[in-house]
């Protein structure tokens, strides 16, 4: 396991109820695994209500990010702070700008999440989505290999990503997905009106559920025996496409 | 320091003659400092005639490689086997193809360097150019960040870039530099000549030199607040302009 600086999570339930409580963004949080009390219970019920990710764990795990005495909670502080869909849409519209959103799902590399970033705002993006759960940490290490791109591109964190996605449709946002099982190539499309670029997993791709709904199946040409390209470039290419249509 | 694998390097002057005289690719040598004696003038000798690249460095620095007993010199083998300027070329054309070059000005970051030839490999480019001295080991880490691409795209290694650059020119092939300092849009070039793209490091860019010499300076639009792509990101977006243009 990665080592954790100290400083990017905290522990113990009371104290960790207070951050919430405070406005602290968390990015995940660990809880013991046959461990019942009514702190915790009240520490849950708040996860709920504010749709933060909780991952249920054995105690070793706990144990082997701090040996302080952690009550059985531990919870990671985003180092961003996330943005609402709303907020993003309705600030694209007012700068009189053409949505070009980015959706990573199931991207879990830290390095490659921050590259992304780094390139999504080179080019212009008005925002990345990726789902609450299984989606890479925002870690420091996010924020550095974004260039401190992460400071400025806005992100949402989505607790349903299909129905997110369908959000996104209702606001006359296109979904392409790029992945090898389009039949266009992201060449041939017209990418000059309100988009969501849809990138998948490096392990294996775009989620089903998510190709089905997407309005159009893009790849990128693949002229070389290596099978692939990594998702980060991908992302890349694909966002510059963008921009040179729109010019 | 890195940690290196012990497979990866070879130490003692007669076994690092031997390995030389074997045909082994060696990607650098380190000789320590001060130290004179016939047998290291030998291999000194054969580097030069082989235009190996030899640094010089303090009896610390070889201790930390290894502490077995090094006589003063360390060779790392390459994880490649370097291709000929003529090679490449000669078997662009024999395939009927129209050359796609990059040429990597002091791309330091093994994992930089890997990214990049796994989207070289991915865009049907024809090799990677680099300069003997200064640019990124190519070891284990490199052929792994290229999933392997790396055992099938040619890389050049240029004892004189500048020599390299002007053999290019004359074996018609055009030379597009891509740097924040050119005028023109690299989407505003036409990409169907025979052409080699030449990136810079991130610390300063292209050497003065190259740029001097360079047909075409060209540069990817950056709409974000973040001053700059990632080396490996604008090489794979310029080499995908390449794939788009030609179809």
């Amino acid at each position: 396991m990665q080592h954790k600086k100290k400083e990017e999570y905290i522990y113990g339930t009371r104290a960790i109820i207070e951050a919430i409580q405070a406005g602290k963004e968390i990015e995940k949080l660990l809880v013991q695994k046959d461990v019942k009390n009514e702190l915790i219970s009240e520490l849950l019920t708040l996860c709920r209500e504010r749709q933060l990710p909780v991952t249920r764990v054995p105690l070793e795990k706990l144990n082997r990010v701090t040996r302080k005495n952690h009550q059985g909670t531990i919870a990671y502080i985003s180092a961003i702070t996330y943005a609402s869909l709303d907020h993003i849409i309705s600030s694209t519209y007012e700068k009189g700008e053409t949505p070009l959103l980015l959706v990573l799902d199931r991207v879990t590399d830290v390095r490659n999440f921050g590259a992304i970033a780094r390139s999504a705002e080179c080019a212009g993006a008005h925002g990345i989505i990726v789902p609450a759960k299984g989606s890479a940490q925002i870690n420091s290490d996010a924020v550095k290999t974004s260039a401190g791109a992460l400071h400025y591109l806005p992100v949402f964190r989505s607790p349903n990503l299909k129905e997110t996605l369908k959000e996104l449709q209702n606001n006359g946002i296109q979904l392409v997905a790029c992945t090898e099982k389009g039949s266009d190539s992201l060449y041939d499309k017209d990418l000059k009106d309100p988009i969501a670029l849809i990138m998948g997993s490096e392990e294996d791709g775009i989620s089903h559920d998510y190709l089905r709904i997407a309005d159009h199946m893009c790849q990128l040409p693949i002229k070389g025996r290596i099978e692939s390209l990594n998702v980060g470039v991908a992302a890349s290419i694909a966002l510059y496409e963008v921009v040179r249509q729109r010019g």
